[in-house]
C-alpha cells in the first residue's frame, strides 16, 4: 500500500464522478493524493439516450462507449485508478456479493474520505441507493469480524457530491472546494462525455456559481478569496479538529 | 489592532460561555489567538436561583456576584477580554442602540469566527434571541454603509455551542474540538460558577462523552485519536477549503 | 390558592379555545381540575367578518359581541375562569407590560399544563406569535429573580392545540384525548360562536375523525377504545414518567 | 381599479426584484398583467459596497443612485409600477405605520399573487424579515375589521423567489416559469444594476440552469419543452384547482 | 393508443384508490381523461379484518371479495381501467419481474400524472413501499435502454394522495382539487367497500373539510369558490408553467 | 399467556439492549411486567473488536462469548426472557422467514409496548434496519389474514431507545423514565459486557445526564423530582389518554 493519502469516489453510473467530483479528483491528485473511482454501473440503460437513439444500438456497444468515455475522463482528471463493477443500472441492485466487492475495494484503498450521491433523489433512485450501500459497506469495512486479518477501515468522512437539482434532493453543501487551478482538467473531462453534451454548459455554470459562493463565504467584498470555480459537498459525519 | 487571530463568543447570560465554549476559549488562547467574550446580560433574573433564595438579596447584589464569577472564569480560561453589556435577562431584549453596540464590538474584534447559542430553545428564549441578534449584527457589521470608514467585517463562521438539551433544541454538532490539553482550565472555570454547582458534573460528563464522540469520528478502534475531553459545535455557514 | 390541579389555555382570539381545546377544558373540569382561559384579544378585526358586514358596525360593538360569545362558550364548557386581555389583533402585539401581565397570570394559576397555538401558521401570524410569547412568559415565570417573593413556576407541559390546516402549519399531534363524555358540552360551546357558523360542522368533523385516530392508536380492530370524539395535541417538552 | 390581473412583488432592497423575479415581472406584463414592485429600502447600507468605496459618498447619494437603477430596471421589465418605502436597511425594521402602509398597498393592488424572499436567510436577515412582514400584512389585508369599508384581500399565493444560496436558505422551488421570451428584458434590467456587476453572470447562469430544470421537469429527452431560461419559485400556500 | 390525456393511480391495496383518489379519478374521467388504476395487492391479509372474522374464510375468498368490491368501485367512478397485480400484502414485496410489470404498465398508459401513497407511513409500510417502487419504476420507464424500441416515458408528476393520519405520515398537500361535481360518484364508490364500513363517514368528513380548505385557499370570505368537497395531494416534482 | 403486562425489546446486536434500555427492562420487571428481549444477531462481526484482536479467534467463539454476556446481562436486569435469532450482522439482513419469526414472537408476547433503535443511523445501518423491520412486523402482526386463528396484535407503542450519537441520528426523546431505583441493576448489566468496557462510563454519564433532564422537565428548581438516573425514549405513535 502506498503511503500517500487516498480517497474513494463511488459513482452510480459511469459519468457521475465527472460532473459532481471531477474538480476534487483532479485537485487532490495534484496535491499528491491517490484517488480511486468506482463506477457501479455504466449508466448504460438510463443515461445513454443519445446512443440508444442510434440505429442498431446494443447493450454491449453502449457499455463499451460509456466505459471508454469514463476512462478518458478519469485520465483527463489524472485519477489514480478507475474500476468498473458493471452491476447494471435502472435499477441498480447490489446483492451480498456485490456489497462484499465494494467492501474489499474500500479496505484496499483505505480512503481518508469517500464520496457518493445525495441521500435522496426522487428522479434517480439509483443515486440514493448507491449512497445507502456505500454507507452500509463503510460500516462493514470497519468490522473486525468481517474477513478477519484484513486491515479494517478507520472512520473516513463521506462527502455527498452535488446532484442535478439540489433543492429537490434536499442536498445542502457545508464545504466548498476551490477548483480554479484544475478547472481546465475538469472541463476536459466533461468534454469526454460525448453522450451528454447537453450537460456541459450546465455544469460549467454550476462550477462558476459555486465559485461565487466560495468567494462570498471566504470573506466576500471584504477579502474573500478570488476563486473562479468551485465544487460543493455535504458531509455526513462531524469533523474532528484541533483548532476551529 | 493585534495581528493575532481573534474570536468572539456571544453569551446570553454570564455563565453560558463557561459550560458551552470554555474549552474552545482556553484552547485557542493557548494556540495564540485572542478570544473576546461578551455577556449580553448577567443572567441575573433567570439563572441565579441560588442567590435569590438568600434572605435580602437585591438585583445589584446578584449582578455583582454573577459578574465576579464570570470574570474569574474568564481568567481561568485565560480569555483575552470579557465585556458585560448588562442588557437585562428574562427576557433579553436588544433595541437599536444595543445592536449597534454589538456591531461595534464585532468590528473592533474582527473575529475569524464567532460563537453563540442554538437556533432554537423552547426552554430559554433568551438563548435563541441572542443568536438571532448575533446573526443580524454580523450582517450589519459587513455593510459598507454602516458607519462608513470603519473596517467592515469579512465572513466569519458562526459556531453554535452546545445547549442544555441538545435534541430538544434541534442542535446537531458538525465539528468536535479536542480540549483534552486545556480540560483543567475548563474545569477550573466551571468551578467558578458557585451559583450553579448542580451543573458541574453535568458538563464534565458532556465533555467526557464528546471525547468519546471525537475518538469515534477520528477513527474509532482503528486509529482514532485518544481525546479524553471534547466540545461540539454546529456551523451555520459552509466552509471554504483547498483540500478536503 | 386552590389545591386542585390547574391548567391555563392561551387563546390568541376569543374563539380559538372553543374549536381547539373545548373538549380538554370541559373534560378536565369534569375531572376536578380548574381550567383558566385567557383570550389575548377578541379577534375583533380578523375573525369577525360576519359582524363587520353589518351596517353601522363599530369596534366596540364587535368586541362586546365576541366577548359575550366567548363567555357563553366558557360557561358551556364549565371553565373555571376566563380572562380578556384586550390587546388587539391583526396583528397581535405584546409589549413588556402585556408580557408581564401574562407572567402574572401564569404564576397566579400555577398550571400543571398550558395550551396554545401551533409553532407556525402562515395564514394567521397572530397564532404563532401567541405561542412564541407564551413560551417566553413561561420562562420568565420560572425565574427566581422576576418579582422575587412570588411563587415561581415549575415546568408545565405546553400543548399546542389543533390549527385550522394542520399540515400547512407543520403541526403533528402526539397525544389524543378522548372527549366523548363531554362532546355535548363542546358542541354547545361551538354553537355559542354565532359569528362563525361556517366552522361548526368543520370542527365536528375534526372531532369525529380524531375519535377514529384515537381508536386506531389505542388498539384498532384488536381492542381499541370506542372513543367517538377526540382532540389532538402536540407536546413541546418531553414527559417524565415512572412507567412507560 | 383596472380589470387586469395584478401581482405585487415585495423587495427588501432595491435590486432584489431584478435578480430574483425580473423574468416573472416582464412575462406577466407581456401577458397583460399589471405588476407592482415595492422596494422596502434602497439597500443603501448593505448592498452598495461599490458606491461606498468612492470618495465622499453620502447616504443620500447612494439612495439616489440605487433608486435610479431600480427605476431603470423596472422600466426595462415594463413593470406597471414601482414604489419606494425608504424604510432603511441593515437592519430593515418596520413599525406599525410601515406595516399599515404595506397593507394599504396590498389592498390597493389586490394582487392575484405576491412575491417575496425565502423564509430563512442566515446571510441577510433583512430578507427573511421582509417575508415575515409580508405574511403578516397579507393577513391584516384580509381582515374585515381593518379599515372597515376598504375592499378586503382574497387569498393570493405568496411565491418565494430565488435567494443567493438556495440550499443554505432551505429554499425549494416547486414551480418553474419559462422566461425565454422575455430573457432579453431581464438581462437588460440586470445590466441596470451598475453597482453589482459581479452578479450579472451569476444570475445569467442561474437562469440558464433553471431552464435546464424546466426542460427536465416538463419531459426531458422524451418531449420536454425547449425552455432556455427559467425562474423558480417556492409556494407558501396550496393551490386550488379544477384539474390536475 | 388513445389521444386522450391519461393518468395512472398506483394503489397498494384494493381499496386505497377509493378513499384517497376516488374524486380525482371520477373528475378526470368526466373531463375526458382515461384513468387507469392498478391494485398491487388485494389487501387480502391486512385490510380485510371483517372478512377474516367470518367462519371458514379462505385467502381466495377474501381476494375474490376484495376484487369484486374494487371493480364495483372503479365502475362507480367510471374509471377507464383497473388492473390487479395480486402481488400479496403485509408485506408487499416486488421482485424484478413485478417491477418490470409495473414499468410496462406505465409505458402502456403514458400517464400525464401518476398517483400513489405518502412517502412515510409507520402504520402501514406497504404504503410507503408502493411509492418507493413507483418512483423507481417511473425512472426505469424513462430509460431509453430499458426495452429499447418501446415508447419511453416523459416526466409525469407524481401526486401523493391522502393517508389515514396525515400528520403522522409527514404528508403535506400542496394542491386541492374541487370534487363537488363528482362527490356522488365518490360516495357511491366508498359504499362499495362493504368490508370497511367504519371508514365511510371518516372519508366523507375528510372530503367536507378539504372542501373548507379549498374555499379558504381560493379566497375565503372575500370570494373563495364554494367547493363543498375536495381532495388534497402532495406533489413530488416541481411544476413547469407559462404563467403563475 | 400470563395476565401480566408485557413488553418486547428488539436489539439488533447482543449488547444494544443493555446500554439503551437496561433501566426500562429492570424497572418494568420490578413493577410486575414481563419483558422479553430479542437479539437479532450477536453483533459478532461488528461489535466484538476486542475478541477478534485475540489470537485464533473464531466466529463461533465470538458468538458464544457474546451470548454468554447477553444472558448474564439479561439476568442482571431480571428480564423475563431473552431470545437469540442469530441472523448475522454487518449487515443484518432479514428474509421472509426471519420476519415471520419476529411476527410470531410479537404475537406470542403481545407487548403493551415495543422498543428498538433510532430511525436513522449513518454509523450503523443494522440499527435502522432493525427498526424498519420491527415496524413492518408490527404491521403484519396486526393483520387478521396473517396466520388466521392466531391472536392478532393491538397497537403497541414503539419506543426508539437512545443511540450512540443522538444528534447525528436525528433522535429526539419525548419521554424520560426515572431509573434511579434500578440503576444498580443496569450498572451490573453494563459490567457484563466485558468486550466493550470503553462504553461503561459513557453510558453511566448518559444515565446521569438524563437524570438531570428528568429533574429539569419535572419541575426544575421549583419542585422537580430528584431523579439521579434516567433513560430517554422517542415515541413513534401518538398516545391515547383520558387526562393530560
Amino acid at each position: 500500500m502506498s503511503d500517500k493519502k487516498t480517497a474513494l469516489v463511488v459513482s452510480a453510473h459511469a459519468a457521475d464522478f465527472v460532473w459532481r467530483a471531477g474538480g476534487a479528483i483532479a485537485l487532490h491528485q495534484k496535491r499528491g493524493w491517490e484517488v480511486t473511482i468506482v463506477c457501479l454501473s455504466y449508466g448504460e440503460r438510463g443515461e445513454s439516450a443519445k446512443l440508444w437513439k442510434q440505429q442498431g444500438c446494443t447493450l454491449d456497444a453502449v457499455k463499451s462507449a460509456r466505459r471508454a468515455e469514463a476512462e478518458a475522463a478519469a485520465q483527463a482528471l489524472d485519477a489514480h485508478d478507475i474500476r468498473f463493477f458493471d452491476i447494471g443500472d435502472y435499477p441498480l441492485e447490489m446483492d451480498r456479493a456485490a456489497k462484499d466487492r465494494l467492501v474489499d475495494l474500500i479496505r484496499e484503498v483505505q480512503p481518508s474520505f469517500m464520496m457518493s450521491h445525495s441521500l435522496y433523489d426522487p428522479y434517480n433512485t439509483d443515486h440514493m441507493y448507491a449512497t445507502k450501500v456505500t454507507m452500509e459497506c463503510r460500516m462493514i469495512a470497519q468490522a473486525w469480524g468481517h474477513n478477519p486479518g484484513q486491515k479494517v477501515l478507520g472512520a473516513p468522512q463521506l462527502y455527498l457530491f452535488e446532484p442535478h437539482q439540489t433543492e429537490q434532493m434536499g442536498w445542502k453543501p457545508d464545504v466548498f472546494l476551490d477548483i480554479t487551478e484544475v478547472w481546465d482538467r475538469k472541463r476536459a473531462a466533461i468534454e469526454c462525455m460525448q453522450g451528454q453534451e447537453h450537460l456541459w454548459d450546465f455544469y460549467t455554470n454550476v462550477a462558476e456559481n459555486r465559485g461565487n459562493h466560495f468567494r462570498r463565504n471566504s470573506g466576500g467584498q471584504a477579502g474573500g478569496r478570488n476563486a473562479r470555480y468551485a465544487e460543493g459537498f455535504q458531509s455526513v459525519y462531524p469533523r474532528t479538529v484541533d483548532e476551529l
